[in-house]
């Protein structure tokens, strides 16, 4: 494949996904799959990137830069943490190099927020922020990067000056998958198109210590009003816990980058829009691309076009 | 046996607890076992009952009372809910039989709250309300009985006029078994012994709306700043968990009855008292059996001294 600058990889707990990027950094072939952290041991990560790159025909000296839970202590190799506040322009210099696979392969640090108060770490979410801050030039912003686990990061002058985690997904699978609420929750619908949803965010918003007290109201309501409140149930539960995430981040919810893709665009773009928050948005792919393709033209700047 | 009145049993998702009661409510013998409607079908539980009956040598006459899950849909036989406000000092007149079993065997009633802004229902927690209602003659009161699905009733007038659900037990164990957070938590310990486990209470019910944003605190925190504060995580977890329910309640929790055995006791005495919350505390199977032993004098008069 001709004009190959790098292989772009954002490898994360549940997923895997690759790019051949060109010397401008758009991507020319992808490769997706969900050999992500909690399916694979350290040495099978090898053998996932070079089948990924056989498939995309990738060149043999083509490097490949990494972000994401492939630098975890569970991970590949561990990547050190960033500290804040970061100036993500010089991320890449603590790049770990994986060495004896043949080729140039470096993992991106995750970013540390040592407060004893709010202890916080990410692995992955560092380089869209770099996408965003860099690529983006944005430099006064919250950005909220919705997911398994949420972030919420301050940008002050260009710089990551601090950031929170909400474990909103993570807890949304948890209850809709394997509790007393599972019974009554259809995941496959698309939740914010439920008028329940908004009105469940509103809840939230208006009573944000209540959460504990609420979520069980998913299953009381389908067990004494029947299944016209069962159909609701998903976007109900969905709609307390973002709506509970919002309130939570309240205080920095002023003009908001929303960095999101599909479904889960379209319920924070919802959520956001109930609890009357400035925002606007961008793909959270387009962003993972090119603050890897910024951090590779930054180590490997012969490869790119200036 | 002699003076066995009758066999009370407090059948819940995932515990069964029997007890021979005398004339006077007081127990003779128990067994006690986690055949819960979790571990059953229909067709197990006249098995289960009649094992334990003959383990204890329960007379062949001797009649049954049941509370709990056994008479939820997915139980033995389905119990209605009785509803608000609720007098439960009639409770037993919506029992359901079990036929066919050679013994006469109820199933209390749970209690059901149609409100369609804060719908609830309860099934086994209405018995330990009738204990402290009629047994312990309680007429104005909140009763807090935490457990895997926390209930707060108000009494009002000896009857039981509205109560919520925290699902405070059920979202710690699947925090603590099943989530990122596991690593860090190790359940034997008693949490209320650990100062983590108070100033997480603390901490929750200065900022309630920032529950989300502050469990993950419980995996950063271990991975930042390592084994020290990693041996507080189960701590932390609960202190964060408990405090949320109880700034929820927050509005409720004047003069509380707290209804709680063992650690879970402990460790909610310990979180009121951070809060400044007034309360008393009473066993929760005395209350129990209390309220079955009335619910049975009222089914049964002529098996029970007056």
């Amino acid at each position: 494949m001709q004009n190959v600058a790098v292989a772009a990889v954002d490898w994360g707990t549940s997923s895997f996904r690759l790019w051949l990027l060109d010397q401008t950094g758009m991507p020319l072939a992808e490769v997706r799959g969900d050999q992500g952290m909690a399916a694979l041991k350290p040495e099978d990560y090898g053998v996932v990137l070079e089948t990924a790159l056989t498939k995309t025909d990738a060149p043999a000296d083509a490097p490949v830069i990494i972000c994401g839970m492939a630098g975890a202590a569970q991970g590949w190799r561990p990547a050190p943490y960033f500290d804040l506040p970061a100036d993500l322009s010089v991320l890449h210099e603590q790049a770990c190099s994986v060495d004896g696979m043949g080729r140039d392969i470096r993992i991106l640090p995750g970013l540390a927020q040592r407060n004893p108060n709010a202890p916080d770490v990410m692995r992955g979410e560092e380089t869209l922020l770099l996408g965003a801050t860099l690529a983006q030039g944005i430099q006064e912003r919250t950005v909220c990067l919705p997911g398994t686990h949420s972030k919420w990061a301050s940008i002050i002058g260009g710089n990551v000056k601090s950031f929170g985690t909400a474990m909103t997904g993570e807890i949304f699978g948890l209850l809709a998958k394997s509790s007393t609420l599972s019974h009554f929750i259809e995941l496959r619908e698309e939740v914010s198109q439920n008028s329940s949803f908004s009105s469940a965010v509103a809840e939230s918003l208006d009573a944000p210590e209540a959460l504990l007290r609420r979520l069980f109201s998913v299953r009381s309501g389908p067990l004494l009003f029947g299944e016209k409140v069962a159909k609701e149930a998903a976007a109900r539960l969905s709609g307390l816990l973002i709506g509970s995430e919002i309130a939570a981040f309240r205080a920095e919810t002023e003009d908001v980058l929303l960095v999101a893709s599909g479904k889960l665009a379209n319920a924070y773009a919802r959520a956001l829009g109930v609890a009357g928050v400035k925002f606007d948005q961008i793909d959270a792919e387009v962003l993972t691309r090119s603050g890897l393709a910024y951090a590779a033209g930054r180590i490997w700047p012969e490869r790119f076009v200036r």
